[in-house]
């Protein structure tokens, strides 16, 4: 029987989970799913993700997909998998896909959004979602350290440290800084991203929003490519993977 | 030493309380600030709420108040109470107020929040704060009905059976239905509330938008005053006080 490929997007509150990548010492969203397909497919299955997602970080749009010869109707997948899953991850949609589609390295860009509580009072329903930082932050000056990320850079700088990769050059396309009722949003769109990438750029802006640094010290900030040179690595629990772009479908 | 009345607004996730008031049977807010209160003030205090919510029911501005005679600085109320509370209350403000002031009698309206989510699939940053209904539901219908519904009535047919009160007649000044990516928007203002009115209101507008009963049918489900006649009661984690209202500040 010839495998299909089967591509799905799902959402899912990462709060209780590992990320998504198997590992061996805590449960993960790659091992729910792989679980769930086998008990509707009796089929065992590998899930590939669009990518790794740290402990606590949350999905609004998660492209994954996986190979199967079950004759299941497509359609009927994401409620199938529902049925298996428990409620805080949920498969929005199914689609049969090229053999040659893999989540992550056919992806050629990816948006995730940081939101930031700027309130003297946290927000009961944005405490397992966000970072809260109480101290009034320059949301302007994010604004303008933002424009200075925008393009293609080495980003070194902003890489967690130990993580090895061929190259260290990303093509951040859009970074967006925006403000409403205390709730600071931050949007990225890149081509790919470094491991911890978006959470150092939102370190930075916040120390560019409580004027530890100024707007104008991001250019060397980037050419540096010292970690160090850069802001803290933001909580998770305030970092969505928002979408995972492809040039079909 | 005469006793400080003090007006607190707070906001809370309900999910894991047995409601506002008091009761053996399960941890409840007014028991969490009350033993707060005590804690930093070394004085046992009465809390008085603006209205009993139900177990799981949400509030994004309650207000309440209690008497002491502690000379603790009102403007530093809130960071000491949120110290000695859990992450889910957080008090955002406290203000001294006239010795007559009550939460509850004071109050002159009160605006209530209802979240749906009308999609096939259920969004996991809503499963605690709304009710999923996959169902299509016709918003257009909704907002007819809701329109029936704004006035002076007698509200009997809305109220939970065996709730005794004097008077079942309230003005529903406001009555708002909007939809936004598939989560429709319930948001009600009267001057009172009969209890379960807002959750039976929903019931009964999720009746009109799915084809159960016509816009046109609302006056006389009001005359009637009978319960039965009315939609279900729709489910308490959906709900959320948003406001309370009075007559000064």
């Amino acid at each position: 029987l010839e495998k299909r490929n089967i591509k799905i997007e799902l959402m899912y509150d990462g709060t209780e989970y590992h990320g998504f990548q198997r590992q061996k010492n805590g449960i993960t969203i790659q091992e729910c799913l792989e679980n769930a397909i086998e008990k509707i497919t009796g089929e065992a299955a590998v899930v590939y993700g669009c990518g790794r997602t740290d402990a606590g970080v949350h999905a609004i749009c998660y492209t994954a997909n996986f190979h199967t010869s079950s004759e299941i109707s497509t359609e009927k997948l994401p409620l199938a998998l529902n049925s298996q899953l428990n409620e805080d991850i949920r498969v929005i949609s199914a689609k049969d896909v090229p053999e040659d589609f893999h989540s992550r390295y056919s992806a050629v860009a990816k948006t995730y959004i940081y939101k930031i509580v700027n309130k003297p009072v946290m927000d009961v329903f944005l405490s397992k979602y966000s970072w809260f930082y109480p101290q009034k932050l320059d949301v302007d000056k994010m604004k303008a350290a933002a424009k200075q990320i925008v393009g293609t850079h080495d980003f070194a700088a902003f890489m967690a440290a130990g993580s090895p990769v061929s190259s260290t050059v990303r093509e951040v396309t859009d970074l967006t800084v925006s403000e409403k009722d205390g709730v600071i949003e931050i949007e990225v769109t890149a081509n790919g991203f470094l491991y911890n990438m978006v959470r150092i750029i939102t370190g930075t802006l916040v120390y560019a929003g409580c004027g530890k640094i100024l707007p104008e010290d991001l250019p060397e900030i980037i050419l540096s490519k010292e970690r160090t040179c850069a802001g803290v690595t933001a909580p998770p629990q305030g970092l969505s993977l928002k979408k995972s772009f492809y040039r079909e479908g």
